[in-house]
């Protein structure tokens, strides 16, 4: 069984030896098998292991043990703990979500920090079929079908293409040994209930159920690999650039493609068009005609189509000279100096006094808008947080944000940015706090 | 609820008045709710009834009844009993497919005698959803997950978008009768699992599955239409053909393809290369070499690829000029006059001795070989009913054919030919049978 395992490394990732690896191990058998076939191929690993502190003192068991391993196998080995309900409750993602953040974050940093390569995920092919239930239940495309690739930027995953069972019979052939997390036993978690109830009923339909699976996987990759270098390479030919963000496209050329509408509805998906039919009837209609998306316009111009972002500009701005204390108008919000963090919660920030500029100015989004989310890497544009938090037109037209200047300091109730957060070097701290 | 349906149906298929429909109506609630739509809807349409007699007097009592409703909707009434035991047997399919191709070519049938247009089939949400399973759990590519079309041919399924429940709610609310097959109450069939145990599990992982599921399939069917064409485009454009069934390929022109990897199992799959490893490494190999599929070769000369059929020559072959009563080499037949059909099964056939002629012949598969399958319409290759019955190299190289001349009787254990079957006017009847 080990020379499969090495067959398949060796073949999809003949680098392996010149990479610095950092290998991230939970102490849960898929990991620890993972890091065992390293060893046993003498490739170097960095280990690092995350404590989210969710399970007491198994949360410890599990980074002493993981401990223990990568230094009885001589690997340089790196832990970290996380308050994961904190995090989580601060950005108001889910317990799994916020581990994810937390977790992804600290692999990039450490890559970064300690000059490695390549961060090495132990998931297999049950957890593939998982996800692909999920996106499923969830609705989707081709994009969410297709599944996870063995290569996505500096993330590799050895084990994509061997089942949960595989793992466990090696691990247990080879000694190894790990630890279970007690909630995959409970059907806490989506997940587990469709590994410990859905798949043991699909696997039942056909002996050979995850292995066809995995095959239709790969063929569903290459489908999507097509038709997004089709789209791209349509895209390139057909949207000519008018000004900034203003694109001019042929309604003789779009009206040459075929299916049409498959292609109207890929071309314009993007920007928030998914009903191909209006679309269709748009390329039909009088000039002057048009559609409007969460945010874009699609017009029609003689013989073209004009696409365009909608423009937002804030009608009421509600600015303060002077840091209030009080705010009344459009919202309450109450504005206090205090010694120490202490309460939490999605209605509570806490900024650094002295990153603040005056205005204090209260609005609602406009075009261009960008923030820095808080415990995220780097900036995003506002539209995509609204975009990715699922906000309706309605959420995005109702949603107030706290600014300092022209700088968005809080999408109130929702997100803080970075650059205000409280260091260890903040000297006055304020806590902003929305009253209901 | 009944204005939703009428809108779909009539959005979807605006020619309904225009056209003479045939109803398929099993009498169970899908084709019971369809039937009473189209009365409501002043559609006047032909009822086609099977009598698949699988289930004694529950299936005489279902006949019985659509007939009833037929009448009292003042619609022409077709009906028919199959022996549809007997005929799987014939034709080694189990008792479903034997089922689905006697109704479809009876449906075809009565299409052809009473000028009719169109075959309309109760399927709903929920079947494309089991069908998608199914699919899932033997491993497919996009066609096999994107659903079964609206309009395909002559056939339309107007319920499509609709769930069994919706379906069923509409059956209570306008006191539709139906009858339930008692044999959908127990787990004998693949399908019938995947409805009582699996679905209600998926459907517990969001409250929108089933909606989402259809999102999902229409997206996906969108994706196989661009890659369809896509793939059609490239393949006129760089298979020039060099002779009957040979095709030179520019390998210049392929490697411009992105991502090539998937190009090339796009375009080869259909003659059976699916492994696109080996296809790249015959794009960087030297002249002369080649790669063999069940059915094609593909080499390489100079800057370009050669596809052309494997060629098949019957290397022995026993030609018997007066009819024998048995014959030995290269396998056990005997062969007698009989004055009634009687045993049944894979090993024996009986055919019209009068249609034969001489010399008869046992070899193996010669290129271009078809042969008229009985129980179905018109001819097929025995090169595609080896593929559809899934034969490895190994079974086509070793299975024998019977042939009268240059035409086949029988793919020897198999499947008999249409034309020498035994008709009522038949004379004398032939017991060829293939003794162990």
């Amino acid at each position: 069984m080990f020379s499969e395992f090495k067959h398949h490394i060796l073949k999809t990732f003949p680098d392996v030896f010149q990479k610095k690896l950092l290998l991230a191990v939970s102490g849960g058998v898929d990991s620890m098998v993972l890091l065992h076939l390293f060893k046993q191929l003498h490739v170097k690993v960095y280990v690092a292991h995350c404590n989210f502190q969710l399970r007491g003192e198994e949360s410890d068991g599990d980074e002493k043990q993981v401990k223990e391993v990568a230094e009885f196998y001589d690997f340089p080995f790196f832990t970290v703990r996380f308050d994961t309900l904190q995090y989580a409750n601060e950005k108001g993602l889910n317990t799994q979500l916020a581990a994810r953040e937390l977790r992804y974050n600290w692999f990039y940093e450490l890559c970064e920090a300690h000059y490695l390569d390549t961060i090495v995920i132990a998931h297999h092919a049950n957890d593939r079929l998982e996800t692909f239930l999920i996106n499923l239940s969830r609705g989707t495309g081709i994009e969410g079908l297709s599944g996870i690739p063995e290569v996505n930027n500096k993330v590799i995953r050895p084990l994509l293409p061997f089942s949960r069972e595989t793992i466990l019979t090696y691990a247990k052939e080879q000694s190894i040994k790990w630890r279970d997390d007690s909630s995959n036993a409970s059907d806490k978690y989506l997940r587990n209930n469709i590994r410990h109830h859905i798949v043991p009923l699909l696997e039942e339909l056909h002996p050979n159920f995850l292995n066809n699976f995995i095959k239709t996987q790969t063929f569903l990759t290459g489908t999507k690999e097509i038709l997004e270098t089709q789209i791209a390479e349509v895209k390139a030919r057909l949207f000519v650039k008018e000004e900034e963000d203003v694109f001019k496209i042929s309604i003789a050329f779009l009206q040459d493609l075929t299916p049409l509408s498959a292609y109207l509805y890929e071309l314009f998906k993007g920007y928030g068009f998914t009903a191909w039919k209006d679309l269709e009837n748009l390329l039909k209609g009088e000039t002057g005609k048009k559609i409007v998306s969460d945010s874009h316009e699609l017009s029609k111009h003689q013989n073209n189509l004009l696409l365009r972002p909608l423009s937002y500009e804030s009608e009421v701005v509600y600015s303060f000279n002077k840091l209030p204390s009080i705010i009344n108008e459009p919202l309450n919000l109450t504005i206090e100096m205090v010694n120490e963090m202490q309460e939490r919660g999605e209605s509570i920030i806490y900024v650094d006094r002295e990153k603040l500029n005056l205005p204090l100015i209260v609005r609602k989004r406009e075009n261009g808008d960008y923030f820095y989310p808080f415990g995220m890497r780097g900036k995003k544009k506002v539209s995509k947080f609204y975009k990715d938090e699922k906000y309706s037109v309605i959420d995005k037209d109702t949603q107030w944000l706290l600014c300092s200047g022209t700088d968005i300091i809080w999408i109130i109730g929702k997100r803080a940015d970075q650059r205000f957060s409280v260091t260890n070097i903040t000297t006055s701290i304020l806590k902003i706090q929305l009253q209901s």
